[in-house]
């Protein structure tokens, strides 16, 4: 996984919801299901997805990891070869669409620290080893995640945080990382945080977290995090912010030529009215199209969840580029239409236009000066209103 | 379910532990793994058994009830049944062996009160109507309890409680019970709690409820609760200890015929020592020859759990009357052969006999008085060890 081969194709993927159960599907896991719901998503012209086995369900006590459940997993990937699309999976689920699904072994009175306590770190990483080594012999496995947003069960805005230090985390992501590479030598080993890495201080996965470790800088970006309330669905900044988390934490990269994947993108309908879906996957994707290192889009997500599935939030059940029944939605032919488009016009060289240095000082600021409406934030959105979006660097990286 | 017709007979059964993957099995549901284990289960003698399904499987999303849950639930009636054995089935785990399972529309993000809140108990009730459904056509269900000690998620022993009134508990109770009676009318309904029921004041599951609601009078008795550790372990208190039970939760009974069932004992080895254990059996069920009402004794459990797993306080690894490989252990001939002991003397009018009364009065003691070395406890003890069990009678019954 080197960014210069993939520079300018640039991957197009959902990230797959099943249509029927949605992640629940697991434990009455049916072939015909996942091969109809990719029949499906191969329509979109996407060439992978990201999928999400429930983690209590493969690793229900901490020595027990369920063969079955590694070969359901293994079936989802053979079922997506036979329709030409490759597969990302990941690990610790962990949390899903506002629920929160931890193994029995780390709750209650069973809790200890899952970033932490090292028996608890040790078998962690046996399951992504595990579940890595499966996977390993599929020709079409795009890479492993540790897990989606893993970084959701720290941090000060969890009800139930698992305490954990930034140097914690570094080791704990290290060890996880290491147990995916353990399982599949060679496959990309990817991380992914939510933006309170990006937007706040008591956060202990760091941007340094972000773009240093694991094969590529992942970024998920959900404009309900209080830009679209803040600017506007329609406004300049809600559809740039994809971009601006790609842009801020690139900077924080040693290595220029990492890729990074944008592996969630989405239109959450409780900020945006119907009038303003399309145009905000557009011109989303349109900010996308001179970012070099781009490596892929994943949009989140392919189908609804169904109505007849309870206590999600309201803009879960609209997200998808499928509805709940199976049929393509114009959400999905747009953002097809619009990935097209960015492919076309980053062969045709529009990666490699000039553009100015934002110097980004990290003994200056803090994470808040970057967030929606920090002295950062408006910088930088100035400028890039006004014209292309500024290449942001480290004012550490350009004194050295 | 009446008392009289079952009084000399007594029940004999065991909750069952299925052998391979303890209660994860049901993430893999094998009715040959079944079948083997209740093949060595009716080798004991047994007439029934306890089954245990894992809430968060059956009812992943509050308004998904899996159909193949339920038939799994049902394909383990059938074998018993092929087998002569009838079932009870318990509905919310719940709470097992120190594991908590709860489902993720109760937790975290979703927490809210799983006794209060009207569309967690709605949703709940609906689960406990359809499992009763599934059930209700099988001519060997013994029984369905509304779950396994469910008042272990409420008071403040539990690490991450829900809040309950007795009031709300009384409410929730009633609601439940008459779930589970629209589901599978006719068929005997329960409900089960643990000792902080009749030992913490700060308990809203009362022993009003162990004695009024439901169609018996449910005790389950763990002499780990620092009796055999207060007294020893071949102290007569903590052969005592089941039947001490019975007597203080049948006074709170309102219908003097009530069935009363020992759904849970157990001999822990944490407290009891190799050379303690069978003579703890035997002592236990000799204590109870004379407890007219007694329905039924299901031992705590059928097989152990097995060493491969994680996790588990140290005791239950030896609880089963069954080893992990199969064969029935020492302490499974003992009981077997106690049971048959018991019945054969009650057969011979063991229960017939006088007995003292010992008024209990409710205004002036509390439930730390009952407790393990506690003035009543103590008063109790000092005259069971010197003869008969008292019947305990509460003080407001005879003055009215």
């Amino acid at each position: 996984m080197t960014a210069p081969a993939c520079t300018r194709t640039v991957r197009f993927g959902v990230n797959y919801t099943p249509r029927v159960g949605w992640f629940h599907h697991w434990l009455d896991f049916s072939a015909d299901d996942v091969a109809r719901d990719l029949d499906t998503i191969a329509e979109l012209g996407v060439d992978h997805l990201r999928v999400f086995p429930l983690w209590p369900l493969l690793q229900p006590n901490r020595t027990l990891i369920r063969p079955r459940g590694l070969a359901d997993v293994e079936r989802v990937l053979e079922l997506a070869a036979d329709r030409g699309l490759d597969v990302c999976v990941d690990g610790l689920q962990g949390h899903l669409s506002s629920f929160d699904f931890v193994p029995a072994w780390l709750t209650s009175w069973h809790r200890r620290g899952m970033f932490t306590d090292t028996e608890a770190v040790a078998s962690t990483a046996t399951y992504l080893t595990a579940l890595a080594k499966a996977c390993a012999g599929h020709p079409n496995l795009l890479g492993l995640t540790v897990g989606n947003e893993v970084s959701q069960f720290t941090g000060t805005a969890h009800p139930e945080a698992y305490p954990a230090s930034e140097t914690d985390v570094t080791d704990w992501l290290q060890t996880m990382i290491g147990a995916l590479r353990a399982g599949a030598p060679g496959t990309p080993v990817l991380h992914a945080c939510y933006d309170t890495t990006w937007y706040d201080d008591t956060q202990p996965f760091t941007l340094g977290h972000v773009a240093t470790l694991g094969d590529a800088t992942v970024v998920h970006s959900w404009v309900f995090n209080g830009t679209a309330q803040t600017f506007g669905p329609d406004a300049f900044e809600t559809r740039a912010h994809a971009r601006y988390l790609i842009e801020v934490a690139r900077a924080f990269q040693t290595d220029p030529d990492r890729p990074v994947w944008l592996q969630e993108v989405g239109a959450p309908r409780n900020v945006l009215p119907a009038s303003s879906v399309l145009p905000f996957i557009e011109a989303t994707l349109d900010q996308l199209v001179d970012t070099p290192e781009l490596f892929g889009i994943t949009w989140w997500c392919s189908h609804d969840v169904s109505r007849s599935l309870a206590d999600f939030p309201e803009l879960e059940y609209d997200l998808g580029l499928i509805d709940e029944h199976g049929t393509i939605k114009k959400e999905g032919l747009v953002v097809a239409a619009a990935m097209n488009e960015l492919r076309r016009r980053r062969a045709a060289g529009a990666t490699d236009a000039e553009r100015s240095t934002l110097l980004l000082d990290p003994t200056e600021l803090t994470r808040r000066d970057l967030a929606p409406g920090g002295a950062f934030w408006e910088h930088y959105m100035t400028i890039a209103r006004d014209g292309r979006h500024p290449r942001v660097t480290l004012a550490a990286t350009v004194e050295a």
